[in-house]
């Protein structure tokens, strides 16, 4: 019989579950609001598993369940809890693997959803056959999920890949963390929005953006603005790109990988980022590496990529 | 039979070999210079055998050689070669192993320096025991040797770690690497030298330094002028660890390792270095690793670092 992963990425305003089979074949999926109607923990996993079950009339083949994978905010692979994630409505330590148990009969895994994007990455994406690459997931912040010879790095206690909050400038941006100048006050759907409000304070000319309040900004307009040729949105792309391509070299002097992958939102904007992160890692990258790490869009489709990673968690896991 | 293994450090000027026990007691010792009619590395090699031949005769007790570790700048693990070291006498590529094989009957195992440093740590210092941790290698530059899950971090290429050559500030000052700001144009032992000579440009106060040459200057005249609370060499100590604070904070948040040792020269100088690293890595943490990782200077004895650094990868690769 066909064996199956399911994946679920637990967001913090909707929760994506689906059936994928080893080749990244989605053959059943769903998607629910994680907030309503959940008011604890057991809420949502009743709701989850009314759902999950729901999943297996919609596939049109017969299959076994080899585990479920979880990515989510603060998922911590470790100990198997989500711990004080910020964008969810459950507060403390959520225990997730626990709950697993209880509710369903297979078994399964939990990590955040940069790694759950590199695991993703490497068993259906860009990076099958590589050990040692780095997966920048470019959102609302910014994540990395990074693999060293084969295996995530998790560090000590799970929190490794932090790159979002590696500091481009002490003295730049206040952060939501309370630090300041961290790379994802740069690097991000937030950090673009901030770039073009800063350009316009500095050029005062016209721009697509003149009539746009801060709060009705998107990336996706940015990058329309730029597409049609916008001074503005064009230097933002190219400052946001330099500025990752730094960090990008910096990354590379620690980790050497094989590759870097974009992921996410911003990475959408194709060569309009790609094109200064590019030319900035070269520039900031010793001689040893110069011209042999790949930067490369996450070649995960977009519209399943969240099902994808918690799914390959799965394989990497229990295969 | 008691099991041993030789450890060899070839340096830019001097080699030192010894024979080294599991406990890390160091049977016999030589040093003999790297250059010195050693015009082809075939004669460095004759050089080297017929050393490590004298070291059997010192030792009072018998043993069997279980392997030979070699650190090396540029050393690479994968190949077993040492490609183009700026500090050695031969150009291109050396063929470590390969020779190695023909003058020595046991298994011989090369990395670069900072690698052995890090394995010396975990075999015989501070982190045994530990699966997660860095340690930083200050002398003439600055090397770093991480430690992910208990492996050594190598990446793609076996020229991971390459901590040295991330970036402080683009503008900053012109590294050897042709590059601007890389961390050791600040800390190291040249480093602080820089430093002294800015901050001596930018007070023009009585110093301790007003009749030493930049040639003359060492660390150690740097330390010793601090601790007779010399303004300029006590705010040199502050810069110094508040820059190398800062980066710990970043690789933290890259790697969430236990620990992170200060291994060489400027590590000497004890709190004078170790209090300003401690309070702006701190400072530049983010909440989740706040109070967690200990930054420690190196628990091994200074007399036999290279020594033990080497002969402990016989110990992670044969054993």
């Amino acid at each position: 019989m066909k064996e199956v992963a399911i994946g679920v990425d637990i967001g913090g305003t909707n929760t994506i579950a689906g059936i994928v089979d080893r080749s990244g074949n989605i053959l059943a999926r769903v998607c629910f609001s994680t907030v309503k109607g959940n008011h604890s923990i057991e809420d949502y996993f009743e709701t989850l598993s009314k759902n999950v079950n729901g999943l297996y009339g919609q596939a049109n083949e017969e299959f076994s369940v080899k585990g479920m994978g979880i990515g989510a905010p603060d998922g911590n692979y470790y100990s198997g809890n989500i711990e004080n994630a910020a964008n969810l409505p459950w507060k403390g330590t959520i225990k997730v693997i626990e709950l697993c148990r209880k509710y369903f009969a297979f078994p399964a895994v939990l990590t955040n959803d940069a790694n759950a994007a590199a695991i993703g990455e490497m068993i259906y994406g860009g990076a099958i056959g590589m050990k040692d690459f780095i997966v920048i997931t470019i959102g609302t912040g910014l994540g990395s999920g990074i693999v060293v010879n084969g295996q995530l790095l998790l560090g000590s206690d799970s929190f490794a890949g932090e790159m979002g909050h590696t500091v481009i400038d002490e003295n730049g941006r206040l952060c939501g963390c309370g630090m300041h100048g961290c790379l994802e006050t740069y690097v991000s759907a937030t950090g673009i929005r901030r770039t073009v409000w800063e350009l316009m304070a500095k050029y005062n000319i016209p721009s697509a953006f003149d009539d746009i309040t801060f709060s009705e900004l998107s990336a996706k307009q940015i990058s329309e603005a730029a597409e049609r040729g916008d001074k503005i949105a064009l230097e933002a792309f190219e400052y946001t790109g330099r500025i990752l391509g730094r960090k990008i070299a910096e990354a590379i002097a620690y980790f050497s990988p094989q590759a870097v992958f974009l992921y996410g939102g911003l990475a959408l904007a194709g060569e309009l980022i790609l094109k200064p992160v590019r030319l900035s890692a070269e520039k900031n990258t010793l001689q040893n590496f110069k011209n042999k790490v790949k930067i490369l869009p996450s070649a995960i489709p977009e519209s399943g990529a969240a099902i994808l990673g918690a799914a390959a968690l799965v394989w990497k896991e229990f295969e």
